[in-house]
């Protein structure tokens, strides 16, 4: 059992790989722009507890805008520790080391560690924790402390949040003099999670069981739901409510709406919901650590993972349709831009289903958690970054329209997704592999992801490392080199995903039965291991193929992949086209050519791909005076053909044009 | 100039037809058992002013359970008032008279007449324009005043009625000691014209106009939005607010974010809209009777209009997808069912679009009108009603699903729908035709609808019938004869429908230019009247046709349709079929049989239509791991032909089954 954010400075990438050419990126460019923009905007000295003039503006409500500043600098903090551990940079190191003095610096008598409650709203603390992510700041900043602790080896900022955190167990629990509470937006539990298995400090362990349990109790709080208890003791009608809120009480918005086991489908803010089940997920991990969890926190999560993957998550690992509350639409409402009846897709939701994947691998070594996983990475995830790592996307529709086209923004005044992408990148070695002692001098590493890249640990016998090597995401041949101390047994299981459709050459081959596949992962036991200290993988099937969403979808689209990879069109390579290519189709198994291509001006290399498109010949905005027309009136036939060119969904919005972009066009069936 | 609520007395229905039976069912069995659940609910003596239990009852927010009873009672005087024109009925009669002296006797001095606010909230009058209905009562005992005094020929519930309307002047208008306000719910401002039309009241037409111009106004009261100001006044914040408003200040949703005529969408409830837009083309009609009105408000009509046609109306003249806001979703969102993520089309909606549409007629004869006028009739107003006249729909839906099959039922609460039902058959033969003079011994006659009935009236000459005789729905002959005084020049206007596609033969044939075709209208010209007296017309085109809806709204389906008619397909029929018909689909151009049928055990005959239909041969629930699915992969094929067996939509649960239903199956393209 370990995290990604604990053993990612176990992997050094090597480079000429994409995630290789992404990291450097970020780590020479984007943590720099993100702490000039934290500067800029009055987050970096928050914590002075200075009045902001910001703190004044009432325009919005229940949430303003400073309020989540607490968390904006807790992530950048997180992310720069991941990188310094690459790289010793000094302006980063030295913005870290005032950042904590100064957080250090707010903290009260009593451990409470919150901006807004202390500048803004004191004597507030804690009356609205439906909104006012509290909580959530506070979490963000334990996991913030975990990262500090790891790479300064020092307790500047863990000795103060653990101060915090005790505070807060004090504060919420069962018992009579508690209150019955949990974070609307949940974050603390994973990141308590962590903190106990950092430390071993059995009250945040406690803390965060208590918050899972008693989420969504009908009756916790005076024998009503807490949130509409809070809501009462602040004299505040259920009718009173934030725009979130499409109905009273919708308390499915943040997940609340019932008990977490009973909960029969993923529902609300799909970050909430993600962040919340990566803590499930954690939990499950730690206690089948001792006994085997029961069994139904894991039905209740592999059920909600289900109900998500199969019938609410778009074809680029993007989940959440509804822009109200930035979430879930009912089963298989997957429209793909605003005029379609929406798309959001946020970036953070995504690097958080990363996150869930991932703890899924340690409940089940399964390859379909992670192929999600892989998805969401390259595509969802590594879209929301400009190619110079100075923009960002918060939401990641699949295709535009006049009101949203395909562009990046510098900054948000809701900042979460761009420091969200700087730590998922920071600790992005810990994804690619997990591995550990099974037992003394037997060991194991599960490979998730490929790439070009270094493990190396250490066991009691000596240092382990394992390499990899690999043109992917372009390319299925993978070469492996292991180095172990001798007598350690070594068992290294490698994801064949899903879409090769078990479609691989191990060499060299298996002479005899050390090498099987169970669940999409192939096994190479410690005898192959020992025999062929270097071996090579090849997945098959890198070559393009038409995807599509369930046809309960209602979007009948055709979509190019390759590899992991998702493709789009945009206008700037297909100049013909002018509206968001919402008249164009593909025809299934029509030939697709591949073309290496560079990004202008850059090293960013990619393989493109063309296709016979075919345009509407109708203009259809005016059509008819009525609903609907009779079937064979009109010219609505797809008979225009054009050559298209696709790029990696990734690559959108970098290389020009007019913002026209889309991932599944009409499918013509023929 | 006239309303179909004023001249439907002219026309007599002749047996052997669809409308005339369904007016006699009405008649004779559902006037009595709406009477019988007025009884029942309370209703019956609400305007008593004793307290009812119901009115304690705070578990809905800000609409109480009995808010709407005054529109009850008046809705039904108003059905039962046309009814009485065409046979006496003792038991109802009894009803009306006793019902206009509860309502005499609870009116205030001042004039004011409301239920709610003389017994439940005595004091509050006109706080809560937005969300209380307190005008739309009022304009709904406003038509039943005006159907009554037609009936009675007295003014016992006129009367009361005009000393209300010159209190609500008095209270609402642009003086400053005045309300600047407008009500939430349009209503009144349609029936004021009428009010003004029938008696001259030039108060009500003044009040009315200034509802239509003050609407919307960002700072009519105050420098405020009324609704804001009114908020405001009540010590209400904009974010307390009702379940019908998603966000705050929601006020699309009772079509007062802009002035109507800066509006360029059709937005929010759908029943305010159609009222609303009736109202504008009524005044648009009375001041064309004097000087031309000046185009902004027809452009904004047309607009509007054109909108919802093209963009916002089912294939069964249905508008509303959205349950929350019971009205339109954003341009093309058209599901078919809760589980395509919505589908509204409220009985009353398309009540109102019959309304408006006729109007619009008024302004200018154009069959694009009629055309949605009829498909509504015969579809989604139709199908509210069950064949006994006992049950209703309030939401016609296109397809069923397990949590709201295609079920009707014997009351709601909030019982809008089956009244409206009442007295639009009642009034139904205003429907049919308009006629006038338009100089003296100069008639004209414009038909809009086919069936079998007469129209008689009364010039300075003599008296004037003009009748028709067919088969409609089911056969486009329609037989004419024309009987009128000598000197009268008659010119008579026939509608061609759209989907006719201009398919029709007059008999006898003219010899001259004496009949010439105008927007869907076939003029015919004194000469060829006077003539042929007797003339009949032939629409073609009474053969299935296979129609679609906009590409754009991702529906990708098929639907039969023939004539007006838009057919559905249950499981009552195609007993094969378990799973709503979700994975069924039609091929277009598929040979198409018809067979004449009878509902069992009584007189309603219909044609049915068969053909093939096709089942997908998996189950798709649960398809996979991840998102989508690679084309090819998987037996998503429509292979298992079924012989299909299609119904009319109005004709749909009325024969058993399980509630299955639908009407757009998928489109399968070869």
């Amino acid at each position: 059992m370990s995290h990604p954010q604990s053993i990612f400075q176990h992997t050094t990438f090597a480079p000429d790989s994409l995630l290789h050419r992404r990291r450097t990126t970020v780590s020479k460019t984007t943590l720099h722009t993100q702490l000039k923009r934290l500067r800029e905007t009055g987050r970096y000295d928050c914590f002075k507890l200075q009045w902001h003039e910001i703190y004044a503006d009432k325009s919005m409500w229940p949430v303003p805008f400073h309020l989540f500043w607490d968390s904006d600098i807790a992530k950048w903090i997180e992310g720069a520790c991941y990188f310094l551990h690459d790289e010793f940079d000094a302006e980063i190191d030295t913005a870290v080391r005032e950042l904590v003095d100064m957080i250090r610096s707010a903290q009260q008598d009593d451990g409470y560690l919150n901006v807004h409650y202390t500048v803004v709203e004191p004597g507030k603390r804690w009356t609205n924790l439906q909104d006012m992510h509290e909580l959530y700041n506070a979490g963000h900043l334990v996991e913030a402390a975990i990262a500090h602790h790891q790479y300064y080896k020092n307790n500047l900022l863990l000795e103060p949040i653990e101060k915090y955190v005790t505070l807060i167990h004090r504060t919420f629990g069962p018992a009579e003099n508690q209150l019955h509470g949990y974070p609307g937006h949940p974050e603390i539990e994973l990141a308590l999670f962590r903190l106990y298995h950092v430390t071993g400090n059995k009250d945040a362990y406690d803390l965060s069981r208590y918050f899972l349990e008693e989420r969504g109790n009908r009756k916790g709080q005076d024998g009503q739901h807490y949130f509409e208890w809070e809501s009462k003791q602040r004299g505040q009608s259920l009718y009173h409510r934030p725009d979130s809120y499409p109905e009273h009480a919708s308390h499915w918005y943040c997940q609340a709406h019932q008990p977490i086991l009973e909960q029969q489908t993923i529902e609300g803010h799909s970050v909430r919901a993600m962040y919340l089940l990566t803590a499930v997920a954690d939990m499950i991990c730690i206690d089948n650590q001792t006994l085997p969890s029961t069994p139904e926190w894991k039905n209740t999560l592999y059920r909600l993972w289900n109900n998500m993957v199969t019938k609410k998550m778009y074809l680029t690992g993007g989940i959440g349709a509804i822009k109200q509350w930035e979430g879930f639409g009912r089963d298989y409402f997957l429209p793909q831009s605003t005029d379609e009846g929406g798309c959001y897709a946020e970036t953070c939701a995504s690097i958080a289903v990363m996150m869930l994947a991932e703890r899924l691998l340690h409940i089940e070594l399964d390859a379909k958690f992670a192929d999600v996983m892989e998805l969401c990475l390259y595509n969802n995830v590594m879209t929301a970054m400009s190619l110079d790592g100075k923009a960002f996307t918060y939401v990641n529709q699949l295709g535009s329209s006049e009101s949203d086209k395909s562009v990046r923004e510098e900054w948000f005044w809701c900042a979460c997704c761009p420091p969200n992408v700087t730590r998922l990148y920071g600790s992005l070695g810990g994804y690619l592999w997990d591995f550990g002692e099974e037992s003394e001098n037997d060991l194991f590493v599960n490979v998730h992801l490929y790439t070009k890249a270094e493990l190396k640990f250490e066991v009691g016998a000596g240092e382990v490392t394992l390499q990899q090597d690999s043109d992917w995401p372009w390319d299925g041949y993978v070469k492996f080199r292991l180095t172990s101390p001798a007598l350690v047994k070594t068992t290294i299981r490698l994801r064949i995903p899903g879409w090769s459709g078990d479609d691989f050459i191990l060499e060299p081959k298996p002479s005899d039965d050390s090498v099987h596949l169970h669940k999409g992962y192939l096994t190479l036991d410690p005898s192959y291991t020992a025999a062929n200290p270097s071996f090579s993988l090849t997945i098959g099937k890198f070559t393009p193929r038409y995807v599509a969403p369930h046809p309960y979808t209602n979007q009948h689209t055709l979509t190019l992949a390759r590899g992991p990879l998702v493709y789009c069109i945009e206008d700037t390579d297909n100049a013909w086209e002018d509206n968001h290519f919402k008249d164009v189709g593909l025809k299934a198994g029509s030939p697709v050519r591949e073309e290496r291509r560079f990004v202008d001006g850059t090293e960013e290399e990619y393989i493109a791909l063309k296709t016979s498109c075919y345009r509407r010949g109708l203009k259809l905005e005016d059509m008819g005076s009525g609903p609907g027309f009779v079937v064979g009136d009109k010219g609505l036939s797809f008979d225009d053909e054009k050559e298209g060119i696709f790029v990696p969904y990734y690559l959108r919005a970098n290389q020009g044009g007019n913002g026209h972009m889309r991932v599944g066009l009409h499918h013509i069936q023929k």
